[in-house]
């Protein structure tokens, strides 16, 4: 009777991991980095009001969507104003929203994509399509269509879309279009601190996700959407019938962190320690398994790359020796075999990304003299 | 394109209101009560911990879930574990997350119920189905279809069911075999302190929702699901898909205040409170507006009762005078004219309870001036 869901299998990895586990499994910031003291002066100040433990409206706080919208003025170079963010709990919770009230055919997804958007899309009995570039899209795209695209160091792959790619993305959408869900989660965390325009900057029917969970800390939940005023007005029923809004509390405090400290002096500490993480990782892969094909990310958390045999198997072999990492094949909408696999370097000490990668090693080792065997 | 959610009325009441309004309107319980002194002691201790910001599970929280689980062992008689026990972001999101993976053809509500399950059934497309009573529900009901029954302090009218049709209902259900998804957001607050047995105590296939709102604050967005094991995990992927988790910053509130403190102590002092802007709301109509027939409740938030007029007009006539109410027409699932209201005495002080009856008794008279001319 129940709808057959699978629960994804980053959260039943995480699920399992204990003390022992080095995880390279998920995409959990560095919570040594979370700025705690901060958080706790917002926090207090924030507790003298009663009212921050109230309900209160389904688009989110006046004051964190007025920081928002200025982030997206004086960063993404995209005109925004406070009417056109939703509050949302978490980046994730978008994805049910809006895919709940407007798509109700098929939506498009890069291949590989992000598992947490795959899960949400497939709740909702949507069918989910693969596209690898422009020209597929361009081919396969209706009116009814709705498109996910992570445009910055895109989950698992790391990889970005260029300005020009995002150009011809944008005129492929106008020819056709369709929703855009542009996700942003890991926009913010270029190693250089570069920050690119949207695609939604280029192409009005588009909902542009964000999230303080990789620039400030996950476990508040806080996200938003922007696009533009109709758009939100007519997301706001789904938002308010899913829970009726993202905590006050949550929205208070991150509103007045916002006021009282410079986020992005923030984030430059953040980039900087997974800069160096990343950096390390490469080395260790470079010096024990050789032959593991990867483009070095230029942002985002992840190191994606490719082994010499079906990772799956591997992945879990790697679980029982307290090894997490997860094999590329969940990323795939259509659930296909893959070599690929995608590794995680902010959640790791250095000492704990050298064993890891180094254990990976020696279990692939264990394979080639069974094989020759 | 979008499909048509007509947002709920009371939020959108909500959010006219303005610092003029007495309102009615809303479930809003009284923030001054809100024990923020202990809630900022939780907080500052949780905030010691950087895992209170980090990514968690999404069941949620072991410490919090056997905190719940106890009271209903101790509380309501209803034995339960932690494993039997799923968080949500507030005992909304527990319509959709259940709907979404159980409910595939109809609900049958009570006539008329919380607007708040009628919106997510219906951002659902499902079909909403009202009953008045069991004789109603052993008539219509299918193997397929599911319930949503509010026991205690129905909102929104106030009403509980008593023992015996607890059983009879069990029986009903038992013998057709739907989903029943119990709605406890009020059981606690017995103007007495008495605590009833749930229905899905007597019923397996049931969902028992519980919430944080109205017994702690409503700002941190904690509610909860309680089901036997097998269906907790049948749920927890569209949980998963949905917000991946609620905020482990609140959870660990929660779950520390519910170590430090009474919680039930503190209900008492919430009880009390209530039931003496309650019977204080109660002899105002009884003075100024005769005509107004109600039952006087036992508990909950909310007096509701008939006027000898249809009241949608009538409450928007009030809120252009600065009174809002709820007309009942919102709360019946196939939007029927009502001459019923609901009111909320809980968010408003004596003053304000007096002042807004009497202008609604004004109001009336204009009416009546009206109809006579």
């Amino acid at each position: 009777m129940a709808r057959k869901i699978q629960r994804s299998y980053i959260r039943e990895i995480l699920d399992a991991i204990n003390e022992e586990t080095i995880s390279f499994a998920g995409g959990l910031p560095n919570e040594k980095l979370f700025p705690m003291e901060q958080l706790k002066q917002a926090s207090n100040k924030v507790l003298k009001n009663s009212l921050s433990m109230q309900y209160s409206k389904s688009q989110g706080l006046d004051g964190l969507r007025e920081h928002i919208a200025k982030i997206y003025n004086e960063k993404f170079n995209f005109p925004t104003t406070k009417d056109e963010i939703l509050i949302t709990t978490g980046s994730q919770q978008a994805f049910d929203i809006i895919a709940k009230t407007f798509i109700e055919d098929e939506i498009f997804v890069q291949t590989p994509t992000y598992i947490g958007a795959l899960s949400a899309f497939k709740v909702l009995d949507l069918k989910v399509k693969g596209f690898n570039n422009h020209s597929c899209l361009n081919r396969e795209l209706k009116k009814s269509s709705a498109v996910y695209i992570m445009s910055d160091f895109q989950n698992p792959t790391s990889e970005s879309i260029d300005e020009v790619n995002r150009e011809i993305i944008a005129h492929v959408l106008e020819k056709n279009g369709p929703i855009l869900i542009e996700d942003g989660a890991y926009s913010l965390l270029d190693f250089e601190g570069e920050i690119k325009k949207p695609i939604s900057a280029m192409y009005e029917n588009s909902f542009h996700l964000g999230s303080f969970s990789k620039i400030v800390a996950p476990g508040l939940r806080v996200g938003w959407i922007r696009a533009k005023k109709e758009l939100i007005s007519q997301i706001l029923s789904s938002k308010e019938a899913l829970d009726l809004h993202t905590p006050t509390f949550n929205q208070m405090i991150l509103n007045e962190y916002l006021n009282q400290f410079n986020v992005f002096e923030h984030i430059k500490i953040v980039r900087d320690d997974y800069k160096s993480k990343m950096e390390f990782m490469a080395k260790c892969f470079n010096k024990y398994i050789p032959s593991f094909q990867f483009e070095v990310p230029k942002g985002g958390m992840f190191i994606y790359g490719k082994f010499e045999q079906d990772t799956f198997e591997l992945a879990k072999k790697a679980i029982e020796n307290n090894i997490a990492f997860v094999p590329a094949k969940v990323f795939f909408h259509d659930n296909q075999d893959s070599c690929e696999a995608r590794f995680n370097f902010t959640n790791s000490t250095f000492e704990q990304i050298e064993r890891g990668v180094k254990k990976i090693a020696e279990l692939l080792e264990e394979y080639k003299i069974k094989e020759a065997g």
